[in-house]
């Protein structure tokens, strides 16, 4: 494959500038900078070279860095779910290692690929260390507004969570820690954070999947998000029950695309919302000329990325 | 990037194996085998080693190959559009191969990406000896059907078209050879493939992107496809206008899966298809667990794939 340089022209559009910070890892050095991490044969995440020394010079029950001749790079790899546990319990204390600070008492399955066996668990918090696969589910409610025609409600995250506080974000999301039932664990999640009844959710529909790398300084989120969206009655209004969301705002898909332009826009919330304007037609390539690329920037093949050693 | 192995396991889906066929480039040793194409800095294209070998033997007014020592490999570069069709018009006669052989006079217009000028343009058959990117537009005809619920037209391509001949095909779809106004090409295509009358079309969406790369024995097709959706009342059947269709068929979702399971229906249009049955929410993850491959084999990363030399 040609190397992938992105130049600049003058006339790009807002979105695509925006695209490229939500998925700023594959376009980036970054990529060639860091190790691909390996749990015996599966290629599962990358780590940034300054965390793969300390780690593998501190914890070598747990990882080890060596040179792939195949590959003429190094490599880096996590030798046990249990030496990975106890390292990382350590590394709470014993390093400045930011990932391990925000710790969540919550395992993570690690898998190379979705259909596949699950290979460990991990903390969830020390996932993005090892830029491991992420996976969750989003909701976009939907209304048929008498006069603005097509709308979307949008929540703004609680000032007081421990990511992105205060941001807006799209109708409905959450983690799959576990992978059972997702459609079901889809409808937990708008009951808790949206106060939508089950009774409502009776037509919600699968809507593909959005898939996208982002990089920031807490670590690298190769992310996979189901969507669903579902038809909800212009009398309805979302109400939070657990206390994650501070209000709800229903916008036209017009507004939609102003609000993502908005810095006070959750930034890995974009993918999902911009997924939800291709599909009802508001972005086409007419109006979007880069539209392709943004498209690819919604749709990276992770699954590509993340495959057994050959 | 870890190395693109694919290994197959006995549960695998009959969509997932179909989507390797209709995206069988990037997965397979093609890649690695062929020649990048260059016309200046701008990627444009693939050759097969054969054919670059015979035409810059032969032509080397058109062509050059050559090693490029910052990629350890070897490259193939057009020299001038002037040249390239000096040189097309006399391998014509001169030489057995394939693609221009079936030459259309019609001119196709090069570009490394959508929105970026014209690089070159060049007789459309010759574009797949290349690897040159090509672009279309289809529409995906939707009915509610009283009795069979969500419908799509499909259309049986005439028996003495040049390619596909009597293969199963999504309602409408028409190659992109100049650019401009694409929604007026697609009410265009739809009025002579389908007679679909314009005032049918005036609630026609654009319905995102499909891209994916086919390998063929007739060459090389890097496609990205501008889908449309309209709904049509069910009173309506198409009529096709142009001698190009044999027939119509109104199939359900779950027939259109099937069909597209067959091999009467043209592998190119499958993917189109897969993007429908996704968006409507027919095919998710619950139901088919390697959802996330089959998405990325309909949106691969050609924009990624053909950039500026760094």
């Amino acid at each position: 494959m040609s190397s992938v340089v992105q130049k600049s022209t003058a006339a790009e559009s807002p979105l695509v500038l925006l695209c490229r910070k939500w998925n700023n890892f594959p376009s980036s050095v970054a990529q060639s900078r860091c190790l691909p991490v390996f749990f015996g044969e599966h290629h599962i995440g990358y780590v940034r070279p300054e965390h793969a020394k300390v780690m593998s010079e501190n914890y070598p029950k747990a990882f080890r860095e060596e040179p792939d001749s195949t590959r003429g790079s190094t490599t880096f790899s996590v030798l046990s779910e249990e030496s990975l546990a106890t390292a990382l319990e350590r590394m709470r204390t014993e390093t400045e290692i930011q990932a391990v600070k925000g710790w969540r008492n919550e395992l993570y399955a690690i898998r190379s690929q979705f259909h596949l066996p699950t290979l460990l668990l991990i903390e969830r918090s020390a996932a993005c260390l090892f830029g491991m696969r992420q996976y969750g589910t989003t909701l976009i409610g939907i209304v048929h507004h008498p006069q603005k025609g097509k709308c979307v409600w949008l929540q703004r995250r609680a000032k007081d969570k421990p990511t992105w506080p205060g941001q807006w974000d799209v109708t409905v999301s959450g983690g799959l820690s576990a992978f059972l039932d997702i459609r079901q664990r889809m409808i937990q999640e708008a009951e808790e954070e949206a106060g939508i009844p089950e009774v409502l959710l009776k037509d919600m529909k699968a809507a593909g999947i959005v898939s996208f790398f982002h990089d920031c300084p807490r670590g690298m989120y190769p992310s996979t998000e189901f969507m669903f969206e579902v038809e909800l009655p212009s009398s309805f209004t979302p109400k939070n029950m657990d206390g994650e969301v501070d209000e709800f705002r229903l916008v036209s898909l017009q507004e939609l695309y102003e609000a993502i332009l908005d810095p006070s826009f959750k930034i890995t919330a974009c993918p999902m919302a911009v997924d939800c304007l291709i599909r009802h037609g508001y972005l086409d390539i007419e109006t979007e000329p880069q539209l392709i690329e943004i498209l690819e920037s919604i749709h990276v093949p992770l699954d590509s990325f993340y495959r057994m050693k050959p």
